[in-house]
C-alpha cells in the first residue's frame, strides 16, 4: 500500500518539452517519492493508497522553485519603495539594526509566505544563515542554502555613495567560515530537502583571493555558487574604480563562467555579456518584480534564453519586491518582457511556468529531484484551485486556459495543499508544521522592536 | 443608535491631499451614509451602534473603484493570450458565438472576482447590457454602466485584418435604442447604487451622424460619455482610412474633448494628444494590466497627469488581463511606469491608491459620492487583513509602510469584508448575496457548452 494517490486532476507533470498535461491525471507517492504518475482511471486500478486526495477541478503540478529570496529580510517588507539608491538609503537602516533573533523572525514569516502561495524550493542566499536555515528545516520546504559571504565593513552606511567601499578581510574569512560549518552541519539534513552550496555576495564586495578560495571550494564540494552578477550600476561602478572591468568580464578573467554558477540579476549585464554567460554554461536567475521595482528595469533574461542560457525566477526579498510569491514573479517575467519588447507574443505563459519549475530545478542543479512529476522523483507538488472566482473556468478546447490562467489569473492563495518530499506542509490552505498565528505576531513584534530602535538612531 | 462602527482600524480615509491616514481610527455608518470618520476612542464615546467590528490589525479605506470592465467578456478568460491581433484572431470566436445567458453567467463570476478583492463600484462597458445590469443590481456592489453602442456587422469576423470595417446603421440604431431604454429603467435603482451613462464603443465603430447624436443625448440626461479612445494601432488605422484624422484630432474636431468624456486606454495616443485630452477637461482610464499583456505597451499615464488630467484604473477584460483584480492593476500602474521611465520614483504607491479610490471616482464623475471616507458620503469601504502572511508586519515609524504594502504586496484576498452602500456584501471572505459555488458552477457548465459550439465551428 503506498502512502498518497491523487486523482482526477488537471496534471501538468512539466516533462518533455511543455507542460506535459493529462486532461485527468493522478499522481501515486510513497515516502518521499512519486511512484507512478498517469491516467486517473489506470493508477486507480492499479495503486491502493493509505490518503485519497480527490483533485477533481484543480490543477496538480510540480511545486514552484523560488531561485534567489533573502528570507532574513522578510521584517522589513514596505519600507523602501519608489525611491533611489535603495540600499544605501532605504534598507540601509533596517539591514544594519536588525538582530539575528529579529532576521529569523523575518524569514520565519517570509518563507511562510511562499510557502502558502505555491514555493516548495527556497534558495536562500542571506547571513547569518544558522537560524534561517532551521525555519526551513522546521516548516518543511526544500532549501537550498547559501550563506553569503562578503568583506564589507561593519560601517557600509557611513560611505557615501560612489566611495569605492574598503573591505575587510577578517570579516569575509569569519563569514566563510561559517558557510563551511554550515554545509558540514546541515548539508542533506532532512531527508536531503536542505542542500548547501556556496555563496559569494557579488564581484565588487569580495577580493580576488577570497572569491577563488571560494571557487576552489565549491570543486572541492563539487557543489554550486550562487551570486549576485552585474547586479545594477551600484556594482559596475565599484568594479570600473576597484578593478578596472565589468563583473562579467572580470569573472571571466578569473574562470568563474561555468555550470557552478547560478548568476542571479544582471540588471546591468549587456546583450554580450549575458550571451557569454550562456555560452559558458551559467545559469541565469532573474528576479522581474524586485529589479522592476527597485530599479525600473527588465533584466536580459531573453537574450540569455535566446543564447541558449538556462533561467530561474526568484522572488529576491521583501523591502524590494514586497512579495515573495511565485505567481507575481512568472506573471511579471511574461508581462515585462513583452513591454519591454513591445510584442505580447514573447515570453508565453508556458516557457514562464517551465521558469520556475523544470527550468528552475535544472538551473539550481536540482532537475534530478524535482522540477517535474516524474516516477522516482520526490514528491515536491502543489494543487491548485480552479474553481476560486478569479481563476474559473477551465476551458479545455478549442483552447486550453489552464496554464495562461495560472500565470496570468493566478494570485497564489488558490494554491489549497503543498505536499513537499512526501509530506502535506499544507492542507486547505493550512499549515501544519508551524503555527501560523505565532509566526505573524512574532514577526509584528519584532519590527516593532527592531523600528523603535531605528527610529531612536535617526 | 447608528448601524454599524468599525473601530480599531488602520484608517485611510483618502481624504485630502494624501492618504488621509489615521492610526488608531473609526468609521461611524448610519443606513448607507458614513455619519463620522475620526479617531476610534472618540467615535467610541460617542456613537451606539448596532453592529461594531473591531479592526484591530486591518486598514480600513475606500472600496475600489474599477473605472473600465467589460464583465460579459468573464467567460473566456485565458483563451487569448501570448498572441498578435488579440481582438480579430483570439477573443473573435468567443465573441461571436456567446449567447446573452452564457455572458450573464460570465459576468456575474467577473463581478464576484472583482468584489472578492476589493472593487465595490465597476464601470462596466457592455453589450447587451440588460442580464449584466441585474447582476450587479443582486450582488450588491455600485455599477456605473454603459450599454456599448457600435454600428459594427454582426460578421465582422469575416474582414480581414487592416480592411475597413463596413459600417452597420440599423444595429447602431438598435443599440443606441436598448442603451436609453436601460438608462429609463435602471438609472438611480437600488438606491442610486446603478447609475447609467453613455457608451460609445469608439470612434473608428460609429458614424459622425450618430457619435453626434450621443453627445447631444449625454448634455440632454447631464451625464457622462465612455469611450474606448486611440485604443491602439488598429482603432488608428481604421481612423486614418476613414476619416483621415487621428483619433483625438477627431474627436476633437466634432466637439467630444470636455469634462463629459471618459477616455479609455489611450495606448496609441501621442504625448500632445494626451496633454490636449487633459487641457480640455476629459478624465483617462488607463488599463495597465490589460494593456501590458494584449499590446507590450504602457499607456500614456504619466504625461496625462503631469497635463494635469484626472485618471483611473481598470481591469478590461477577463480574456485580456486574465485578472479583474484591482490590486493586481495598481501594483501594475506603479513597476510598469517604472519600467517606462526606468526610474523607481516616478507612480508612488500612494499616488496609484488615489487613482483606485478618490481620483477614479472624480474621473468617472461619483466623487460627491464616493472614493473618500467622509461624513456624508455614501458607505463603500473594505477592511483589509493586514495580518496575512503576505501583508505583514505593519510599520508605522520612521517609515510607515502600510500603503507600500497595499500597493506592491496585497494579492486581493487580504480583503476580508466588503461594505457598499452601507450594507454588508462581503464578511469574512464569504460574499453574502449570492451563493459563490452556484456562480462558479454556472460559468463553468456556460464555459463548457460555448467552447463546444466553437470546437465544432473550427
Amino acid at each position: 500500500m503506498i502512502s498518497l494517490l491523487i486523482k482526477n486532476a488537471y496534471l501538468l507533470t512539466m516533462q518533455g518539452k511543455g507542460s506535459g498535461f493529462i486532461k485527468k491525471g493522478a499522481i501515486a507517492v510513497h515516502g518521499d517519492r512519486i511512484v507512478d504518475v498517469g491516467i486517473s482511471e489506470e493508477l486507480e486500478a492499479k495503486w491502493e493508497a493509505r490518503k485519497i486526495i480527490d483533485a477533481t477541478g484543480k490543477v496538480v503540478m510540480p511545486g514552484l522553485i523560488d531561485a534567489h529570496i533573502h528570507t532574513g529580510m522578510g521584517l522589513y517588507r514596505g519600507v523602501a519603495q519608489d525611491i533611489k539608491d535603495w540600499l544605501q538609503k532605504g534598507v540601509g537602516p533596517y539591514f544594519n539594526h536588525i538582530t539575528g533573533e529579529e532576521a529569523a523572525a523575518g524569514s520565519m514569516l517570509n518563507i511562510l509566505e511562499g510557502a502558502k502561495s505555491g514555493t516548495t524550493t527556497f534558495c536562500d542566499y542571506d547571513y547569518p544563515m544558522t537560524r534561517i536555515v532551521e525555519n526551513h528545516h522546521r516548516i518543511g520546504v526544500r532549501a537550498r542554502i547559501a550563506s553569503t559571504v562578503n568583506e564589507l565593513p561593519a560601517d557600509l552606511h557611513r560611505i557615501k555613495v560612489g566611495e569605492v567601499y574598503p573591505l575587510d578581510e577578517s570579516s569575509g574569512r569569519k563569514k566563510l567560515k561559517e558557510a563551511q560549518k554550515l554545509m558540514e552541519e546541515w548539508h542533506g539534513k532532512g531527508n536531503g530537502r536542505i542542500t548547501c552550496i556556496l555563496g559569494p555576495q557579488g564581484a565588487d564586495m569580495l577580493s580576488q583571493t577570497l572569491l577563488l578560495e571560494m571557487k576552489e571550494l565549491a570543486e572541492t564540494y563539487d557543489t554550486k555558487i550562487h551570486m549576485h552578477v552585474a547586479q545594477g550600476d551600484r556594482e559596475t561602478d565599484q568594479m570600473m574604480k576597484r578593478f578596472g572591468m565589468r563583473t562579467i568580464d572580470y569573472l571571466e578573467s578569473i574562470g568563474y563562467l561555468n555550470e557552478r554558477l547560478m548568476a542571479v540579476h544582471l540588471t546591468d549585464a549587456s546583450r554580450d555579456e549575458v550571451q557569454l554567460l550562456a555560452e559558458k554554461g551559467a545559469s541565469m536567475t532573474h528576479c522581474p518584480g524586485s529589479i522592476g521595482l527597485i530599479d525600473g528595469v527588465v533584466p536580459p533574461v531573453m537574450e540569455f534564453m535566446k543564447a541558449g542560457g538556462l533561467a530561474a525566477l526568484g522572488s529576491d526579498q521583501a523591502p524590494g519586491n514586497n512579495c515573495s510569491n511565485m505567481f507575481n514573479e512568472m506573471k511579471s517575467a511574461a508581462v515585462f518582457n513583452k513591454i519591454k519588447a513591445q510584442d505580447p507574443t514573447v515570453m508565453p505563459a508556458e516557457k514562464v511556468l517551465r521558469l520556475a519549475t523544470i527550468e528552475g530545478a535544472k538551473a539550481i542543479g536540482l532537475d534530478h529531484e524535482i522540477g517535474s512529476l516524474e516516477k522516482g522523483k520526490k514528491a515536491d507538488l502543489i494543487i491548485v484551485n480552479m474553481m476560486e472566482p478569479g481563476l474559473s473556468p477551465v476551458i479545455l478546447e478549442p483552447v486550453n486556459n489552464i496554464i495562461p490562467n495560472l500565470v496570468y489569473a493566478a494570485r497564489g492563495h488558490e494554491v489549497e495543499t503543498s505536499i513537499i518530499d512526501g509530506s502535506v506542509v499544507m492542507e486547505n490552505r493550512n499549515v501544519r508544521t508551524v503555527n501560523e498565528e505565532e509566526v505573524v505576531q512574532n514577526a509584528q513584534e519584532s519590527a516593532e522592536n527592531l523600528s523603535e530602535r531605528i527610529k531612536k538612531s535617526c
